[in-house]
């Protein structure tokens, strides 16, 4: 049973699940990260080899083009209790939630950026409809959608997958984030994001990708080479409050950011997160749903990770030349 | 020049020093992470490779034994002024600060926890030595003491040194832990490290190494498997203000720790990171330095890193147990 422990200098919450140190990695020396000697559980044909499906879109004659399934190595449970216990100065909770995984594609070695748009499209829809049946649990405070692609972004995985974690906290770092953010819309009166949305396309010189709903910037403080973000050119606190319609534009501007980052990087690996408000709050003013994309470079940094405190070797000026140009990026 | 920014949501200071990424890095591939073909700068005989020396101790026959020279590639820069600017609604201010490094030992290919203990205590009050010359500087705020070791942590350079790096401002996540322990001090009166040390005496499940004066567990709420802490028994808020005389136990419980966590983690990388009170600041009851000892394992994690979400697959009870073994821990 996964456990949610509260380090108690920080109030920051850390799930223990043993569990989850079982499941299998490609990436791990001698499995092939190619798929060969290894059978994908996310291919067609190998359908039994996950937990049973939980949503999914058809494909032509029989077929399914887009699953969602239980996490087999979940780091949370639904079964757990909520409650919490306490151990002489610490405190502790079961490891109740939901994990989540969405198989993007039947084809094992398609990239994201590579499907058609409105396979993109149908991820992201999938990734609201989800929000929006998970949230009717009112235990239910945070529903963190994620992607890890590539080894060095600590994927286990080859076949396009993306994650849906449900938890009964919110995670610290999207409680500052919060709060910064509301410190901003105190002192200003406006919101931070729509702020960067506005400098952002005034300056240009940070702007990757843009259409007239989403815009894709290398952010003015980047922590990371490279790091993108995806912000809706509208005010809007909650990912899955976003209108249908605006599904293909965002499925747009993520596939032209991924397959920019991909000519520039070479053996691209991400971390691709939406970040929104907890699913229980309501609308805000001073929040505004993003998505931050997080390439891992090879070799570089690593020490930052952890310790909150970032040296980038890249401006990110720099890093919006870089891509805009279709250059490569030597490391 | 290096340029620090400051993230307009969090609040988080960002260094962007594009010169650093000229560094050379012998993990990268074809350098030969063996220092075969390759020129090491730190090696005794390459000294004006460096820049000048700024401390050193002698060895036999008027060689060296420990060596502090400017960081060739700094992430701050002494002669960057310290004043802030706005550029729309970001905040920025030049780059200044002082970036050393410790040549911990004229042998290539020595491991810190394999080095004589008087060795490791020499290292140790250098840093000390270090700070409390450093801290003269009023411009200076924080000085982060560090280690990086393997290439999965980040390093770049085989040779074994540390890092000094001394900054205007106290990094974000140094602020936030010493808030979260002021909050401990306030709520109990007690400092919240000297109750763990108290708690995990109590428990012993979690020691990893004790002494008469240092305590080193694997923390409760531990981030990344075989995360361990060493802490001072006795409470103190400034890692420089530590005895003379306890830097010999304190080698003793390093040593220890790090060869514990050699023995059980294959081809171990990891960040060590002194934990201190901000430089300028008198002493305080709620906060006590220790040190940090972050593993990091091949292909594991890497999302966590950067979202402040952790889910550790190795609880701290069962990695006290392998590391107190001597078992090696199968990734």
């Amino acid at each position: 049973m996964p456990e949610i422990r509260k380090d108690p200098v920080f109030g920051r919450w850390v799930i223990i699940a043993s569990e989850r140190g079982l499941r299998p990695n490609e990436f791990r020396p001698g499995a092939g990260p190619d798929g060969k000697g290894y059978l994908c559980p996310f291919c067609p044909g190998n359908e039994d080899m996950t937990p049973p499906v939980i949503y999914s879109l058809p494909g032509e004659r029989g077929s399914w083009r887009l699953r969602v399934v239980r996490n087999k190595y979940p780091a949370l449970v639904s079964d757990a209790a909520a409650g919490n216990s306490r151990s002489g100065i610490y405190d502790r909770m079961d490891g109740m939630g939901f994990h989540e995984v969405v198989i993007e594609t039947p084809e094992h070695g398609r990239l994201l950026e590579e499907m058609p748009a409105e396979a993109v499209a149908d991820v992201l829809k999938t990734f609201v409809l989800r929000v929006k049946e998970i949230r009717k649990d009112p235990r239910i405070k945070y529903v963190m959608i994620f992607k890890n692609h590539g080894r060095n972004a600590g994927a286990s995985l080859l076949h396009p997958h993306s994650q849906i974690i449900s938890m009964p906290m919110a995670p610290l770092r999207v409680m500052q984030e919060i709060e910064g953010a509301a410190e901003y819309h105190m002192e200003r009166g406006t919101c931070v994001f729509c702020d960067i949305v506005k400098e952002e396309k005034e300056f240009k010189g940070r702007v990757v990708a843009e259409n007239a709903d989403f815009l894709a910037v290398t952010p003015y403080a980047s922590r990371f080479s490279f790091e993108t973000w995806i912000l809706p050119k509208v005010h809007e606190s909650h990912f899955e409050e976003m209108p249908e319609r605006l599904a293909g534009p965002l499925a747009e501007v993520v596939k032209i950011a991924l397959s920019k980052l991909a000519v520039s990087l070479t053996d691209l690996s991400y971390n691709l997160i939406i970040h929104s408000m907890p699913v229980q709050e309501p609308s805000a003013g001073h929040y505004h749903w993003h998505i931050e994309i997080m390439p891992k470079l090879t070799h570089v940094a690593g020490f930052e990770w952890g310790t909150g405190f970032y040296i980038n070797t890249v401006s990110p000026e720099d890093a919006a030349e870089i891509l805009n140009s279709g250059k490569k990026y030597k490391v």
